[in-house]
């Protein structure tokens, strides 16, 4: 056996059973050896991007990490991006890029490259393979580092020879310890608050803080104190619906999250981050929390947020509660394409079970009260600002989340540095609806260039537009054999939107916005 | 003046007038400076690794560097597989990604990554800025190490407070050594060899030695010795066409490599390293150079490369003589596509002035003796094996070189890395025929898994193969503007590369092989 099939072997005794792929000639006894190897899924990417979002993608939902194939150094840099974004979703990522042989790098051949050096600025865990006798046992170890607490990237880079070289040894899957429980006394303390009265106090939540659990846990709490419930400004997987505590995230604009945190006394992180502002800015605050806020760290990430929350909840003698009621349904939108018409025809029609793939970015903010009442649901944000996640991520949890059904909320200019997504789409046959938004320009940036105070002329517009020539997504879509159709309305989007629920296979619709 | 308009103006001083760019928020204040400085041509690509590619392509064409602006971390990784391309190529980029503001780096905002490391495995100098006092001095700084022989990256980091803070200061532009001569002993000795006889002595050029007056000695050299002349494997710019001496690229194929170099027991490095193989193979050799051949640097890629060669055609005695005579240009090729009727149409048709962007792979191997009669052009080649070089060099290469058609020599695979050149080739007119190879698979991954000995399975077939969808090519280039038809013939291929020479703008001709 040589090292690559022990590889193989070793991921899938490990129970890692799923490929994402995007080869080179440095991997290619890594391919032969999926090949001979029966048992893991290969799922080939043409680019590099969407290889590592859609294993992001793909471990959010099945809960357990896929691996990745990717081709030496520059390969890699391609995926870094996404990698970027599953970091900060802690998303559990066994990470395999290809290598020159160990005795061919130093003669620094033209695709030699730093591939440590990249993989480190995203990885908790990095190894380079040195022989075949040991890739099983590095391969082990590497799922082990990634399924650790919050979740991890595992990179490790496999060196050609490590590969084709005999002796190879099939290793046993290693032990994860679990998430460790939070100290008693971060229960104490956020108790001792909460006894108090929940005037004043925010209880922000990610991670599982925001899973099924995690909420009802935080709803109890809510009503037994009557404190104030959010999520973090992006989060890896909310779950949503009617039955579940809807939670408002920390909002991207500076002065409008100074303003939903306002009041606040008491801070209890449930598996969030202190907010800080994405970006700073001139002349303005760099965290929404007020100064004088008192912060309580419930659980840290890597802890079992979960498990604070039911002590918590414990603690204070919240009784249980049934979920809330969210309402009713909305009717689907009507007349022009807006935010609000759009949010409505979701909320209307989302069917039980929907995966969300969330890379609206500015059209997409307000979209949490008119969903709030669909059917139970999963949400997914980009975690880490890097562009281009959506698609892939959408690509990855249809692949997680077999007989589910993903709806991409996509905006055209993030959706341009992952387009290719589309082809894996309809290659696998992935039951993902597209909503793309296509409003021509960064709008972002449009916002972001007005807070410079600048007075744009035609060069800064220039480079914040994406018309001229416009993108016709649709042909985009048929030309990566996915179909597709455009609404200029909401009425016309509700009937494409049902057609895409009722067939199997990815489907896009061009929202003219 | 804050630190952008200082940081542009220094630019300006410097030379350096025209940007690449994909901004992102962190970059507003940048994007506002272009916007109120005049005189930067601002060009937008609608992903990060157009933008390097282009500024790579086009700095080999205008024979100075571009500016880029990137976004902060993951932008930037999104550009490292062409600004490895570009290091290869010993381009000059002036390197501009920008970052969080220095005081809102510690707070570790979902966005923030490790710029400076990633920067560094493709920069020869990185700076972050400190000061908009500074950021003048710095871009001047940056421009002359870009500019340093042979051509460099230099990547200036940009924190967005450095842009937005007052008191900027433009800088002068620096002064920028030329190249180091070749020292006396560096000609003395290949003058020594080559006065022997030129039997069993291999020239070998790279860098500007394959610039028309490079060729110009190297020819003088040749017919006075009867050495033999060959290129590097991948070369930044070959000057090829009537008139100029044709010489043949170092196989990439090992074996053929290795034939190609048998008897050679002299080998004469000018501007090129000595040839490795791209990847170690099992049981094969790791260079095409015979074992017991003496290498001798006539020069280094970062020496004069040209005034080497002059030197050494002094030093043995070589006459001027006229441009050797590459025959008659051959017919357009006909019937099916194929790389011969393929090189032949290319040959035939291309007009004067024609710049190739090479990134056709296996099938483009052959291409030179088919094309070396016709008018005299520039061939690029992408020279550091990341993939998707082509389209971009080529977007690049139109716009630093006004006037010229380039033609894009492209696989289908390699295209879909960086498909969004298309979109920039429509925004800016750019005179560019993309010549898409579309076999619908990784060719050269079958030749590279038939190399690994397997027989291959479905799995491993699957992950070289990109048809099930196939991409349709014509539509792709269509839904971002571009023009294009397809071929399934010579004669066809003929009249679309005819019709796109006779017009302005870009054009794509899909190939079906």
């Amino acid at each position: 056996m040589n090292g690559a099939e022990s590889l193989v072997h070793t991921l899938l005794k490990s129970g890692v059973d799923t490929c994402f792929a995007n080869p080179g000639t440095s991997e290619m006894h890594y391919v032969a050896a999926l090949d001979r190897v029966p048992g893991m899924r290969c799922v080939l990417g043409l680019f590099e991007g969407v290889v590592t979002g859609a294993a992001d993608g793909y471990a959010r939902m099945a809960g357990k990490p896929a691996a990745t194939l990717l081709h030496c150094g520059p390969g890699l840099a391609n995926g870094l991006a996404n990698l970027h974004n599953a970091r900060r979703a802690n998303t559990p990522i066994v990470n395999i890029p290809g290598d020159q042989a160990t005795y061919h790098r130093p003669l620094d051949a033209p695709l030699t490259a730093d591939t440590e050096g990249w993989a480190r600025g995203v990885s908790a865990w990095v190894r380079t393979a040195t022989s075949s006798r040991t890739v099983g046992a590095d391969a082990a170890a590497a799922v082990a580092a990634a399924r650790t607490s919050p979740g991890q990237i595992a990179t490790l880079i496999l060196p050609s020879d490590t590969s084709w070289d005999e002796g190879g040894e099939v290793a046993e899957a290693l032990p994860v310890p679990p998430a460790a429980a939070s100290a008693p006394s971060q229960i104490d303390e956020p108790a001792r608050v909460l006894r108090q009265g929940g005037a004043g106090v925010l209880l922000l939540l990610s991670g599982t803080g925001l899973s099924e659990r995690g909420l009802a846990y935080a709803h109890r709490i809510a009503v037994h104190t009557g404190c104030r419930v959010m999520a973090g400004g992006s989060n890896a997987k909310t779950a949503r619906g009617q039955g579940r505590l809807s939670v408002d995230r920390v909002p991207y604009v500076v002065d409008a999250a100074v303003k939903a945190l306002s009041g606040t006394r008491h801070l209890i992180l449930a598996g969030a981050k202190k907010p800080v502002t994405f970006f700073a800015y001139p002349g303005k605050v760099q965290t929404s929390v007020p100064p004088d806020a008192e912060l309580h760290v419930l659980a840290r990430p890597e802890q079992d947020i979960v498990d604070a929350l039911g002590r918590l909840a414990e603690a204070i003698g919240a009784p249980k509660t049934p979920g809330p009621d969210n309402g009713v349904r909305p009717e689907p939108g009507r007349g022009a394409i807006t935010p609000e018409s759009v949010a409505a025809t979701l909320g209307a029609l989302m069917p039980e079970g929907a995966v969300i793939a969330d890379e609206s970015v500015t059209f997409g903010r307000g979209f949490f009260p008119l969903t709030k009442a669909a059917p139970p649901h999963d949400w997914l944000n980009v975690t880490g600002g890097a562009i281009g996640g959506g698609p892939p991520l959408a690509t990855g949890a249809a692949i997680g989340a077999p007989g589910r059904r993903v709806i991409n909320l996509q905006a055209d200019g993030s959706a341009m540095y992952t387009v290719q997504s589309l082809w894996t789409q309809a290659r696998e046959r992935l039951d993902v609806t597209t909503i793309l938004l296509s409003n021509r320009k960064y709008a972002i940036l449009l916002g972001e260039l007005a807070n410079v105070g600048a007075n744009p002329g035609r060069t800064a517009l220039d480079m914040l537009d994406l018309g001229n020539p416009d993108i016709n997504w649709v042909q985009l879509a048929n030309s990566m054999g996915v179909e597709g159709a455009r609404a200029d309305n909401a009425e016309t989007l509700a009937d494409l939107l049902g057609h895409s629920l009722r067939r199997n296979g990815p489907f896009l619709i061009e929202l003219l916005t």
